[in-house]
């Protein structure tokens, strides 16, 4: 087992009707803005719910943060919360709107020229206005952890930071809020959780049995489930069991002391940057691509996915990480959800833009740090 | 799945040489209590780690908590602590040493006339003093929770209290300082965390697959690893992966949202109130019990347990459940832990006092609050 740090001080606070206890979590004295999304928030009512539960607060509102929140609508927000001397966010909405309100929050105490540099230069977070949340969307685990990934309009980036100062200091996670999602949302969430599964899972073997079973058991749960979602999207324990994954699935308890990857989501980066696809489409794509390529890397650790998740246990062991990877990509088939960037029009014709810009901003990428240019070329042919 | 709230603050560094880490977790200003056992951290070199690590700082020292930690004792550091205006306590050992010194950092500051009210009367903890520590045995979880047993020796009491002011700051678990545990030691934590994921998995089912499997990994994980460290005192991995485990076992994750039951634990700690035996001896003599005289209650479960981690499909219902039993009684004898009462000579001449005692202080026990005192009886009965 490699040495790590674990330090997830987030409360949770789950469950049915559970909106209603935000003013316990928020000094009565606070100023906040509340931040939201497109406005779904409102038609569903937890708007309501919000505004009803903070009823005698000093509460001001931003919405319009994009999926893939932008820094040109967030640097918006910062100029609110300087404008209001805001002392307390609450992020309403899924893993855009939260990322979103952590840039917010660490670019108003930042004290360099241009808080862009978090994102490009690694500029360190020294502070930031705390943060709470009330999550709408299963997804991308950022209800509990530090990180956030921003989009740059201007320049077609799509950056991520993270900070211990950024981790919400509660999020109130309501399944009902769920239950009225757009199905490609909801799909979306099952294959963004899964991979964020595969990233610290699908490495090289460091003796972490337990770690490798708390993977395997998110990865089961939400094939099991994945199916009662979609064909019954008002089951609250089906809502509720997706969203518990998705959490456990980047709270950085499975990444504790093993090996990571994570240039599926690098990668993906850069395409949803560059072409608009969805985040989880972009991963969709990427990771068969990616095990296809590191099959050599991966292959002790695919072979045992194969084993626990798929319960694939007969052929050689090329036969089985072939048939790991293939029924990968059969189950997102069963989402609707497409693997091929030929599926969104995406031709070759700027993989080796893609390429270089991947590793300038990132370095060679996966577990054993041999993902290079030429190779992100070749992973993204295969992902043709 | 049922409403809960997960809030887990403490720091965990976990790793080779994390003690050196110590000063970066303590304020320099802090007027420190060191807070040991019996003095196994003299001659394994840990105390000199910390006395090395701490260099400068204004320290004081306390040895001399037992197993099972007396209030008695506890109250003395207590006295030591208002003398010296202590206003961080470190502690350094296994679980007694960590509920000990929670108990003491809670009573400094109790408002109330007599700190025992914390445990008797369940008087609120409202506020403590700051509680880091190094973990010196895998066992108990206390390293990552707020619960703690404290005993006392003129009523022969054991009580337990909890408060999310007793979690400590941080953790350092560094797996070397288990390597020359008194096996005995190694075999009780491995029971006692196996029994602590059983109290909170085998009860009834609220649809709540992934905690079932994140019990199960650590169910599997402590067979799988057990008789590692037992044949291999010195393997680092298996030390490491047993000691991740036992934190995972109680704190707090596995138990979100679901049913518990812990009738094993508070029968457990009558037996080791009035006869001594150790705290693991008594539940693995217990446990058993409780699931023959439930097992209508827990059959579910238990059926579930035979399949995936013992790996056992045929039979009856009654017949996998009877085997679910008598393995897991198996596995604790493959550990040269006893299973029977009567291993302790101990016979049925005061089971009326202990069920009243149980019953007294804990009200009926349970997943399903059934089992009053003739039950405690009952099952006392089946353990010997």
């Amino acid at each position: 087992m490699l040495n790590f740090v674990f330090h997830n001080p987030t409360k949770i606070i789950f469950g049915k009707g559970t909106i209603s206890q935000l003013a316990e979590e928020i000094a009565p004295d606070k100023k906040v803005l509340m931040t939201f999304g497109g406005g779904s928030i409102k038609s569903n009512g937890v708007y309501d719910q919000v505004k009803k539960a903070l009823c005698g607060y000093t509460l001001f509102e931003f919405g319009g943060i994009e999926p893939n929140p932008r820094y040109e609508t967030l640097m918006k927000a910062v100029a609110v919360c300087k404008d209001r001397n805001i002392d307390f966010l609450l992020a309403v909405g899924g893993g855009s709107v939260l990322d979103g309100t952590k840039f917010i929050a660490a670019a108003v105490d930042f004290k360099g020229a241009d808080p862009w540099d978090i994102l490009e230069k690694h500029a360190p977070v020294e502070s930031a206005i705390p943060i709470g949340s009330v999550l709408t969307l299963a997804a991308t685990g950022s209800e509990s952890n530090g990180f956030a990934v921003i989009s740059r309009e201007s320049t077609k980036e799509k950056l991520a930071f993270a900070s211990q100062y950024t981790f919400p200091k509660f999020s109130i996670l309501d399944p009902q809020t769920t239950i009225s999602l757009p199905r490609r949302q909801t799909i979306n969430g099952i294959v963004d959780a899964f991979v964020h599964v595969c990233e610290q899972y699908v490495t090289f073997d460091v003796d972490t049995p337990l770690q490798a079973r708390q993977a395997e058991s998110i990865l089961l749960t939400l094939m099991e489930i994945a199916h009662n979602v979609l064909d019954q999207p008002d089951n609250y324990d089906a809502r509720a069991n997706l969203m518990w994954c998705a959490t456990q699935a980047l709270n950085g308890l499975i990444g504790c002391g093993v090996a990571h990857d994570w240039s599926t989501h690098m990668i993906g980066h850069e395409l949803t940057a560059l072409y608009g696809i969805d985040h989880a489409q972009s991963l969709a794509c990427v990771m068969p691509a990616v095990w296809r390529h590191q099959k050599n890397n991966k292959g002790h650790r695919l072979i045992q996915y194969a084993n626990r998740v798929l319960g694939i246990s007969s052929g050689s062991d090329g036969e089985i990480i072939e048939q790991a990877i293939s029924k990968t990509v059969d189950f997102f088939h069963s989402l609707n959800m497409p693997t091929r960037l030929s599926d969104y029009a995406i031709a070759s014709d700027r993989f080796d833009e893609i390429a270089s810009r991947v590793i300038g901003h990132k370095g060679k990428l996966g577990e054993h740090a041999v993902i290079g240019e030429q190779e992100v070329v070749d992973i993204l042919n295969l992902a043709l």
